[in-house]
């Protein structure tokens, strides 16, 4: 049963801009936080910087094994590689988490993977910037933001609650728990279709001489046009279905609407807007 | 010929959100206004809280004589009413500019209108906020926008200088020239195209039950959404053949990425991801 004190060890696999965070934010707190991560550079960063305590650039066991808690802190397909190499090296009692931003196709397939007496507990913070490396890593980032917690049923309670600890700890400011479909479900509307439709705005028209008339409208839709195309496009395609669902219901719409102005239904519009318009205020209360 | 200085009186017809906000600017900088606006209680506003001089909610014929500039901040079908109505009690040698955000099936139609001697030269400001209202009236939003000068072949260039001239003294950053017809592409794809988008976007999905989880992304994306249905329906039906295109435009480039995802395009997703990075990245200069 793990419970987290101010004897907890931590270790941070992976130091980018949101392991970078988490170790910024647990450091911070006073906790004792050591990091793997596979860049030199990057582990003296963070040791200089005084991140972490220790920091290696290779798959140090004995950090593994004196960890109470690691979090995995990698793209997906990595983090699944990396249990696959070096998931035997886990000791019994470690809880595990991570900041995977797809769940159904990495939830269960780690937790197959590991050895037994080691929990999985997966998390999502729902936080980012849209620069990246540990350089770039701000344990502000976290404040007030969204944290997800997403349990199977082979999860405990104890690890459930560790791991919301873990974002209290950091300073979320909503915890709250889903399913692994019901996080892509989720996460495929609020953020992955967003990133779609930012990406399909700024590509879809030679609009270089329209730059000097851009209002906030245009920069508010394309600030997250600016995006990290490794990272991303293996989030879509890991979330292929649900993002595919929701790519349709928003073309349905905005179809819609184009048919709308095709037709001169002005009240169609008015329509559409109206109920926009009610949807959105809900989200300033 | 008309040139500015502090002996020009300014007349406003309508005081709303722009009309109370250019009010605001140009009473605040010592010029002389007055207003016209419809309804008695926001003419009463405007006086008590001394944003003109004097204001009335009837057609006041001297007002409209004594007058050196007139800018009228309606709706874009109103303004057409109004000058119909009204365009024969302006006297030789007014200057008239607007604040419409549509031109192509205005400005001409306006000049076709006026009486010998009365020049109409075009503005856009494109400054705005999400509430209407001369209550909401603030000077503070045309700060460092951009205010576009929508000139045809019957303007003069001291009638287009005045116009910029407001521009200036109301304290927008960029000031440029369009063309009816470039005016309104621009506008389509900068303004009209992204409420599009963000109305879609809020009435797509019965999604009150993800507004917990919402972050940055979709907030951005939906500011918009909050929109109101009778001035949009209008601007967007009056640029319809516009807008239409540019709608198609973003919808080939989403069913684009759509496909690239169907199809599991890894490097098809990244190319578009790269290329939008590049744009966006040339707007934050």
């Amino acid at each position: 049963m793990t419970t987290i004190n101010k004897n907890t060890k931590f270790l941070i696999v992976g130091l980018g801009l949101l392991g970078g965070s988490y170790a910024r934010g647990l450091t911070e707190k006073g906790y004792y936080v050591e990091a793997i991560t596979h860049s030199e550079k990057t582990a003296q960063y963070a040791i200089e910087h005084e991140l972490v305590k220790k920091a290696s650039h290779t798959v140090d066991e004995e950090m593994i094994k004196s960890a109470d808690i690691i979090i995995f802190a990698l793209y997906p397909t990595t983090f699944i590689d990396w249990i696959e190499e070096y998931g035997k090296l886990l000791k019994p009692g470690t809880l595990i988490t991570d900041v995977t931003g797809v769940k159904g196709c990495v939830v269960e397939k780690i937790q197959d993977m590991l050895p037994p007496l080691v929990e999985f507990i997966s998390a999502h913070p729902m936080a980012g910037k849209e620069v990246y490396g540990v350089e770039n890593s701000d344990e502000r980032i976290f404040y007030g933001a969204n944290y997800i917690v997403v349990p199977t049923s082979r999860n405990t309670e104890s690890g459930i609650e560790a791991c919301k600890r873990i974002g209290e700890i950091l300073g979320f400011g909503k915890i709250s728990e889903l399913s692994p479909e019901g996080h892509d479900e989720m996460i495929g509307f609020v953020s992955q279709l967003t990133h779609c439709i930012a990406v399909s705005l700024m590509t879809c028209y030679e609009n270089e001489r329209l730059e000097k008339y851009t209002g906030d409208s245009f920069r508010d839709l394309t600030r997250i046009a600016n995006i990290n195309e490794n990272m991303w496009s293996e989030l879509f395609l890991m979330n292929k279905e649900p993002l595919l669902r929701q790519m349709e219901l928003f073309m349905g719409q905005f179809q819609k609407m184009h048919e709308c102005l095709q037709n001169d239904d002005r009240q169609g519009l008015k329509d559409m807007m109206i109920m926009s318009t009610q949807r959105r205020k809900k989200f300033d209360k």
